[in-house]
């Protein structure tokens, strides 16, 4: 980085905000990917104005930057894989702005984290339910690019569902608003519906409104375990069908039960061949066991040979504790975990496990599976045994590319909440057609005509 | 429209589907704006072959055409100002294609009828909320374009927070999926999220999935009368923020009182500056219970001196008889009315009808108003006495005028429904910065490079 840019950034942020040491550039390089990309320099902005000089200069001056929130992405959406500028988000722009309780709706800034959100609205009664895994690190900016989902999008939505508005930055500075404090606004073209998931691609978000429900006052979990995954389903079909809403539907397939029982002594039956675990709320004691009944008649219909019900917050989380620990639990299958998160049509989760399974099978690989069987988003874990055998790491890449071919013959897509980045960017040609990739770069060209921001992601 | 042109339209579509004579050019010339604007050409496609056939034709030869539903849009979204073809997608593309009951999905032609769709999905217990005034006769490509609400928006949100997936046309041509038959789909830019509200100007719209949810099992109607419309507001957020989770939230002002009384002879009390009226639904009757009492103790605590609740269907509807003849009844004070939807945060609501009022008394025109108090979008209908009297008529607009610049001041938006079209195209510039309006012509550029599609419209 020229010397003359360095001090023009100072000059906008003041020089503590500006870092080129070793220290920082290793801090600023990696993400959950475990790649690694090294910036050329790193830049912390004080607010919205610093960030429209620093994305005027840059673009004047061709220089490439990232935007980065809390670096937690699992496909390197935050990774400066050209180098150039990280702008980090997270360090003074991480502000809850407003609750503000009579139109229910947080004003934030883009590093703040989830967790922090969800207890400071928590405490006023009112619940932001977007509950992606890494939520006690990840920001909302991050969130809002990667349109993050979680355990309770069966019922709640994921963070698209909660976005009413935002400010951002363009590459060339200007600043623009997007939606409103409003829960109906049809002006203008829904720049907000374009900003959120375009992992940071298109401009830096500033500013986040964010929708907030009253927090339902009754909670109890539940465990089920069913002979195989395709009557676990069956069973979330039906009880989905007869009126139940539960929060979470998650499963456990039979490798990840074993693994548990194995690794961490889990109490779950030893013939179960899949596991439904999940949360149901309401107002009233009763909408609880109106919709306890319905999950109970259609398990039980459907093969459920054990349905447990908590009774106070103790046992909740005792239930939690095998969902939980599903992903740490499947290293008992190899050293190298090929993480990837897909999506099909709730219905075709049964055809999919079992043609993942097939795959492994033809590859050789355990591929342990779980995630939210009420929403049909799969985690697919392909367990590399060896994570130093090149040959092996290699066929676990094939069986993801077919994998990936699998859940787009199906209707699904290439990730329901980790985004594409880098890591997907090779499998966006089985996903979408050639207008459509040739609109995502007209679109990409039409907010950064100088590829400036974020470059390298998203296969575009 | 030269003839080798019509030819061709001919050839795509069959001669039975392409119209010139007098009658349809009429026919297909207005909407609910009631302005006229005559196209040169009608042609109904049967399918997405052959609107992806018109359009590239079009584009290449710099044929101006509108794609249009229903026509029953308030702001003139279907209108063609400038001429050329009306693309007419009510006649033969109005199928449904699927109810995809296991993953409570439904798959539609744009020239669906939203009634029809909500009848036929809660035949299977299944409910589709977004619920238009216009839903007996308007279509759901219509209602995505113009991201319609409804009364149930209060809960059940609007067209957008039911869009999965949709399939459209590019203006030269190009087929375009966007979304997924899944709840999440995090790869490639939110294409659906653009396109939805852009009022037809990006692309024609041929197929839509749409997430369906179970029908609630039990609703009551309420209606409460209060003193004013300060204390009927601070009803609503009090029992929002206690809990309660109305499926609407609708008010009448002391105007749209006394004209139905006037006008109609309705039952409501004379004493009433305010009226609320909604339903609330749930899936036990405890729910019902515990709402019911959550809004008849936040009605009663501001200032509501007669609540009701429904105890069956006809009394239901005889609540619900002073709501949806709160539009025609205001006709008692003036033979035009300049009918606007506008949009505040919920709690910018009283500051906002309070100016209106005196914007009202200032050009001497009554303003009764009334709509969504649950979600802060009034219909404003500033009544001109003599429609003949184009001075008065001048001062109408005036003070519309003024309304926008009060409500864009308070935080709102021009449009919480209709859209922008031709009727607030002139406002565009109140509401958005420069830097918006021109990201708003770079985004129209870039998906349609020749401005064939639905030209003159959304001020841009």
């Amino acid at each position: 980085m020229d010397n003359k840019h360095i001090e023009f950034l100072k000059k906008i942020v003041g020089d503590e905000n500006v870092y080129s040491d070793k220290a920082h550039l290793r801090a600023y390089s990696y993400d959950a990917t475990k790649k690694r990309f090294k910036p050329e320099l790193v830049v912390f902005p004080k607010n919205e104005e610093d960030v429209s000089k620093i994305l005027k200069y840059c673009d004047k001056n061709r220089i490439l930057i990232t935007p980065r929130g809390a670096g937690s992405g699992f496909t390197g959406g935050s990774l400066p894989v050209n180098g150039g500028i990280i702008l980090a988000l997270e360090k003074h722009m991480n502000k809850i702005i407003e609750i503000d309780e009579a139109n229910m709706v947080a004003v934030v800034q883009p590093g703040v984290i989830n967790r922090d959100l969800q207890n400071a609205v928590e405490q006023k009664g009112l619940f932001y339910p977007p509950d992606p895994a890494s939520m006690d690190y990840t920001t909302l900016g991050g969130n809002v690019s990667e349109n993050a989902g979680g355990m309770r999008a069966a019922k709640y939505g994921i963070t698209k569902d909660y976005v009413m508005a935002m400010r951002a930055v363009l590459p060339n500075g200007d600043i623009v608003r997007a939606g409103k404090k409003t829960i109906k606004d049809v002006a203008g073209y829904n720049l907000a519906g374009i900003l959120i998931a375009s992992e940071g691609t298109l401009a830096v978000i500033t500013e986040i409104t964010l929708k907030l429900i009253p927090k339902p006052r009754f909670k109890k979990s539940y465990i089920a375990s069913f002979p195989n995954v395709e009557n676990a389903m069956n069973a979330v079909f039906k009880s989905l069908a007869n009126g139940a809403n539960p929060v979470a539907m998650e499963f456990l397939d039979q490798l990840v039960i074993k693994a548990l029982r194995q690794k961490l002594n889990a109490d779950l039956p030893e013939n179960a061949g899949a596991i439904l675990i999940g949360d149901i709320d309401g107002n009233v004691q009763e909408d609880i066991l109106f919709q306890e009944g319905i999950l109970e008649k259609s398990f039980k219909e459907n093969g459920c040979f054990d349905f447990k019900i908590s009774t106070n917050e103790k046992e909740s989380n005792e239930i939690w504790y095998a969902r939980r620990n599903a992903s740490p639990a499947t290293t008992i299958y190899g050293s190298l975990k090929l993480n990837e998160d897909i999506s099909v049509p709730r219905s075709k989760l049964p055809v999919a496990l079992n043609e993942i399974y097939k795959i492994g099978e033809k590859y050789g690989f355990k591929i342990p599976c779980f995630g939210h069987a009420g929403d049909g988003n799969i985690h697919v874990n392909v367990m590399v045994k060896d994570k130093n055998n090149s040959e092996e790491v290699e066929k676990g890449h094939q069986a993801i590319k077919e994998i990936f071919q699998l859940v787009i013959d199906l209707g699904g897509t290439l990730s329901g909440e980790h985004g594409i980045g880098i890591s997907k960017a090779e499998f966006m040609n089985i996903a979408f057609n050639e207008a459509e990739l040739n609109l995502f770069k007209k679109i990409k060209q039409t907010f950064d005509p100088n590829g400036i921001l974020n470059p390298g992601k998203m296969g575009i």
